[in-house]
């Protein structure tokens, strides 16, 4: 059985016991959180969101790029999230890879350049990181400066989160 | 207190009753899930999915941007994973919108068109939309052929997954 098939019956349960009643497309506690797709991390556990709770942008590394950016501008001008957070983790996939590096290996394995993201967005300073994806967040003319943003890490050993002060 | 504030005492409980043992960067069932931002579906409780288990890539549509397709080449070159599985859902924020009415909304609010995204990435249609992603990633150079790439509705209403079938 494939992984998608077995999701789909899980599923199956979770619709006979379905609870979570009518959940409106505005996230409750107007939170967007903006996170490494890490499968370690997740938010029902460690941060104690609910469905309906709040927005969860993912990507490799939890970076703010242009569609992560994109993601926020529709959270809060759309459905009207007021906060938002961005949570890197240590032992990160990308903390241990050199960009360059990994455009030549991937290219020869694959057999050709085409298709090669722009960026991996690889970095080596975990806290630095986040602080950039906070100036990028911060700085971007389409999110209003009365927004909070907070930076953090989640440590995958102990499940903590460290808030990151912006420089 | 700001909802990042609650959820650092929500992470301080989690701590103390940290279980998860020594998960590994790798995901356990070798997954990755591109989905939508929405708050309404979480993956513990939808889809059977525990922590450890998959990549959670997601942005506003669940659409396969360049960075999702970023993050799907790393979760699969990188980390292994080994399948892939598409969710868009009923009631999505962007099934409601027009690209360039948006555009234009936004950029007099903010009185600048300068950041604008370059698309939003609006739709009109749902299961369109999720065999336009499955084609943008099956299509993608540096996605293998043989990674199964499978497609979702997520019901928010009933908690039903529905799949669509590729073109």
């Amino acid at each position: 059985m494939s992984v998608a098939d077995e999701l789909l019956k899980a599923n199956e349960q979770f619709v006979k016991n379905y609870n979570l009643g009518d959940l409106a497309v505005r996230p409750r506690r107007r939170l967007a959180v903006l996170a490494c797709m890490d499968s370690r991390i997740l938010f029902e556990r460690c941060l104690g969101l609910k469905p309906g709770d709040a927005h969860m942008i993912r990507n490799a590394g939890g970076i703010a790029t242009e569609d992560a950016l994109r993601s926020l501008i529709v959270s809060h001008h759309l459905l009207d999230t007021q906060e938002f957070i961005i949570i890197n983790h240590t032992d990160c996939g990308l903390l241990k890879v050199r960009e360059d590096e990994l455009k030549t290996r991937l290219a020869k394995k694959m057999g050709t350049g085409a298709g090669a993201p722009a960026h991996f967005h690889a970095f080596d300073d975990l806290e630095e990181n986040v602080r950039e994806q906070l100036r990028r967040v911060k700085s971007h003319p389409w999110i209003p400066k009365h927004i909070p943003v907070r930076g953090f890490v989640y440590d995958v050993k102990t499940g903590a989160l460290s808030e990151v002060e912006a420089a």
